[in-house]
């Protein structure tokens, strides 16, 4: 943070910051200022900010005691505003990589990223592919293997994930996985991919895979509700999205809407309307958000893989709390028709998946630009492999007091995995400063907010009030903002932009914790009204705003377990469009982990059962 | 304007919208609401907008009365928000056209148009270059080709300048067209100049020409004040705008810092501060602004080419209403990199010249991107002359109903113009409609608002009270909007570029008028509070707006007079990146005006007196 003058504060040119690890840029141990409340002190509250009267001042109040008005609002800023964060394609060096054309079908661009995976071969076999290990899910290879053996078929698998579904709905669990889900069209689409491996022509190695989709993303046959009970009737869906379009191209197998916090307005992934998403490693704490039934359905067994939406870390703070690996791609990499629109300068679709592998296949299938008579400007990066030793020039930067900000037992899980990771491939680790991560923290809520607030506005008088407490409580808070405070967000988003690359000019990655905290309980008296606990929500986010605010691509690994025995996740956060060098890094982490992975409390082997 | 539904006004589709001629949008004749204020009441209503109690009220009748609530905040929109409107450079079909690539110098630069300019073996070249006309301006191949023969020194010239200036100033006159010139630095490089011809080594044909440049724009050795008495001292000049240091590098004479309107806040160029710049063709009218300064002294006969930015028409409205060319290039054309950072979405340098002739040249002086390692994106394009009857397939769009929507001393005369370019070339033209022009109006003024607003909040406790009473208003004003409305104004950005494509994709420039009126009075009572003329203003930028909202490039040309003998301009707008077509359009409409050109009733002939 910079200098106090007249009561401003002012930030010092990029140019006089120091990044390094000496830097006098002091962390800001973030003290989210919000009472956590419950039942009908919420209601009132709610009632209240509703109100003509109250709610300036209560805005006021909130804006105030959250630092926004000493940080951005009265802030002097010399930076330019930037808006969005599209990266210029630069030809980077990223060590072996493979650039697809995109002239490319998703099938063709499947079909090469399996030549990207690792090969039986290698020595390091077993550890990259984790069979040593005492458990691991079932993946799409897995899946394509056991289809063309004939052992299995697509229509067996959508069988026992039909009753596997419908035993996790069940009072006893209610796990909350799915909004909707169509049995007949499942079924449907199982029988016609049965019928292609039996021709022996299945279309990709995702013919007949099961792969569930976040409720925010179009996605034939089911309305796209958002999490809410009324916006897929004030927008109706009327095809699939771009990714989901690519993927059924694939021959997937699209296994119906996931559950999620509503309008993705929050972390916890507790929905009012269609019940709590409950972690499979505990079904009495949260799976996390906003993406919350596609972690938790990847980390059941359901499906190999899932897509979400990640706006603030809504795809990699589930993954994380739920053991899975999750890929947010590069700002831009995936075509956004068809998700709904509910902002447009930090979201992108992002993967959840039981394994690396299984996330580099489908970011294969979903990734590039919407075909055009325009040359494409941007080549999808695929990694070479297989990893080896010899990679030995990767770096890694680390804020070290960042990097500690969490609970005890993350800190020492990732710090433990950092190291063996370390050790083992001998990369370097730069200690380094990331200056204001508390300004860019607000400036990315400012941004989102008013990015919400205004795609919801036409709905405002009419369906509001049939919002969830909470989202009514972020929604009036979302729209708090002036047209001043949305661009000086944007200046910060410049101002840090330019520490990010300076910082990723110097290392090839940033590596943190995914989460400051592991999942939290359910309480029962939030089902209802949502979880108002904003400090832990701000220590689930904690490590995920740079991923959108500034368009970089990140990827979440499961490294270990907390002594409650819930999943840790440690996080790398890449130079733009660099996925290539991401996957590397998650191949070679998952291959030093895997064989420590536990199998959740609640798990379905839908391939093994069969061999059972 | 689309539905209205539930009391909002819902936008149709764009796909919906027809654009052509028989469409049912209507076209609305903007009725800008404020009272005409001077004197003791403009200081009670700024003092009562800058209280907290009145404040709110004030705004909010503001924004309701001017239909921002009705067209903006209220309004649904399915766009996405366009936030900057930089264009990809497409390989669209330009004819006859030259594309520089980004290697080159300045002074090769200039070289290179010089080679593209009429040749005098044409038949065309008496009324080209205007040979047969009563009156034309030196231009900057004048003034070369007078240095170059020996008769006169840049030496010579400059002390004319100098005495002209001096006498533009006195009592009696009064012009206002200068902030700061300092004699012993114009002096200074036409020595040096001079010493260079006297050498037989200038170095582009620019070596020695007067180049006069708005006080928005850094410029060695001077403040640059924006028009204020204090923001040079909050921000000191410490080198040239890169424009400027290109301008230099050509061998140019940088003759001063030439008037505008405060803050660039306005379109009549009355600075309290500086004195209202006068009108040469009628010392009583106004010169337009906000690069008032600028357009005068091109039109006085002081420089053949000015430098100004145009924001909302701010280069453009000034130059119709003096009587000279005025080029808007495409946004992003020239580095911003040293002009006052009042705006980033909508501002432009642009250029201010006696011919069209001069303007290419001095655009080919300044455009281009910053030198980098990276290949650049956009070449320069220059239109390769003689132009020729057999150019045949020049479409042009025309508006009428919005075309017309002027007084009738411009719509007579612009007309009269087209059809005598038709005419002679056989060009097509093609009628559409363009809607929604007031939401665009209302949607750019929030932007540029807001953007000036945030620009200049750090200087709001200490500074704004030294402002002039105009602009007071003008940025309480700009301050009242919120974030939503911002982004809603951008969605209405990206709505109407998709309208300007359709239309550019069946024509290659819109026609229109530049301005609505032509130069009103200076009132005496407007000299020391400002004009606070809303609905003159809004006639002034009426044609502008798209141009700055959508990044398009645009240039006028006078094309005659009013009754009064007012100066009249017509405007192209064209496709991005097409300078080209526009000034290939711009010579022919010279070639058919300029023997219909009027002197200015305040001009100085700095090569002519040497002669007489």
């Amino acid at each position: 943070m910079g200098l106090f003058q007249d009561k401003r504060v002012v930030y010092k040119p990029v140019k006089d910051v120091n990044l390094g690890p000496h830097s006098t840029e002091f962390y800001f141990h973030d003290n989210v200022k919000a009472p956590r409340m419950t039942g009908i002190v919420v209601k009132i509250f709610t009632l209240l900010l509703e109100t003509r009267v109250f709610r300036t001042s209560i805005l006021y109040l909130l804006k105030r005691n959250n630092l926004f008005h000493k940080l951005i609002t009265n802030a002097d800023l010399e930076d330019s505003p930037l808006y969005v964060p599209l990266h210029h394609f630069e030809d980077h060096r990223e060590q072996e990589v493979k650039c697809i054309d995109h002239a490319l079908t998703p099938q063709e661009q499947v079909q090469l990223s399996i030549d990207c995976l690792p090969t039986s071969s290698s020595e390091d076999d077993d550890a990259l592919n984790g069979k040593n290990s005492s458990f691991c899910r079932w993946t799409i290879m897995d899946y394509s293997r056991a289809y063309s053996s004939g052992d299995i078929t697509p229509r067996m698998v959508a069988e026992r994930f039909i009753a596997a579904v419908a035993e996790s709905s069940k009072a006893q669990l209610q796990m909350g996985f799915f909004i909707n889900y169509n049995t007949e069209d499942i079924l449907r689409q199982a029988d016609e991919s049965t019928l292609r491996y039996q021709r022996g022509e299945p279309i990709s190695v995702l013919d007949g895979v099961l792969v569930a989709i976040k409720d925010e993303i179009d996605c034939l046959p089911y309305p796209t509700t958002g999490g809410t009970k009324w916006l897929h009737k004030e927008r109706p869906c009327a095809d699939d999205a771009c990714c989901v379009g690519r993927l059924r191209l694939c021959g997937a197998i699209l296994s119906g809407k996931t559950n999620m916090q509503e309008l993705g307005a929050g972390t916890n992934g507790i929905n009012p309307h269609y019940g709590a998403t409950r972690n499979p490693y505990d079904s009495n704490k949260i799976a996390g958000g906003s993406s919350s039934g596609s972690a938790a359905v990847v980390s059941a067994g359901l499906c190999p893989v899932a897509l979400g939406v990640d706006g603030a870390g809504s795809v990699r703070i589930p993954a994380a709390l739920c053991g899975v690996v999750g890929l947010k791609p590069t700002f831009g990499r995936v075509p956004h028709s068809g998700v709904l629109p509910l902002n447009w300068t930090v979201g992108m679709v992002g993967i959840l998946a039981g394994t690396v592998e299984d996330a580099l296949i489908t970011y294969a299938a979903i990734s590039g630009e919407i075909p055009s008579n325009q040359p494409s400007k941007i080549p999808i990066n695929l990694p070479l492999l297989p990893m080896t030793k010899s990679i030995s020039d990767i770096k890694l930067a680390k804020y070290g007091t960042w990097f500690n900000d969490c609970s005890d037992d993350i800190r020492r899980c990732c710090s433990h995995a950092l190291n063996k990771l370390q050790d083992l491939y001998g990369w370097e680790t730069v200690d380094v400063t990331i200056p204001d991560i508390e300004v860019m923290f607000r400036a990315h809520y400012l941004t989102i907010g008013s990015e919400c607030s205004t795609s919801l506005d036409s709905f405002r008088e009419k369906n509001f009030a049939e919002l969830g407490w909470d989202t009514r409580v972020a929604l009036n808070f979302y729209s708090a903002f002036s047209s001043m405070e949305y661009i000086k967000a944007q200046k910060i988003r410049n101002r840090q932009l330019q520490f990010h690359k300076k910082i990723l000019a110097e290392a090839d990655v940033i590596v943190s914790p995914t989460t400051g905290v592991t999942a939290n309980p359910i309480q029962e008296d939030a089902i209802k009204t949502g979880d108002f606990d904003y400090p832990n929500a701000a220590a689930l986010v904690r490590y995920s705003i740079s991923g959108n605010f500034l368009g970089l691509p990140a990827v979440t690994i499961p490294v270990g377990y907390s002594e409650l025995g819930l999943p840790i996740g440690l996080q790398f956060i890449g130079k733009p469009w660099a996925e290539a060098t991401l996957i590397h890094l998650a191949f070679a982490m998952q291959a030093i982990c895997m064989p420590e992975y536990r199998k959740p409390a609640v798990f379905y082997d839908l391939l093994r059962e069969n061999e059972s």
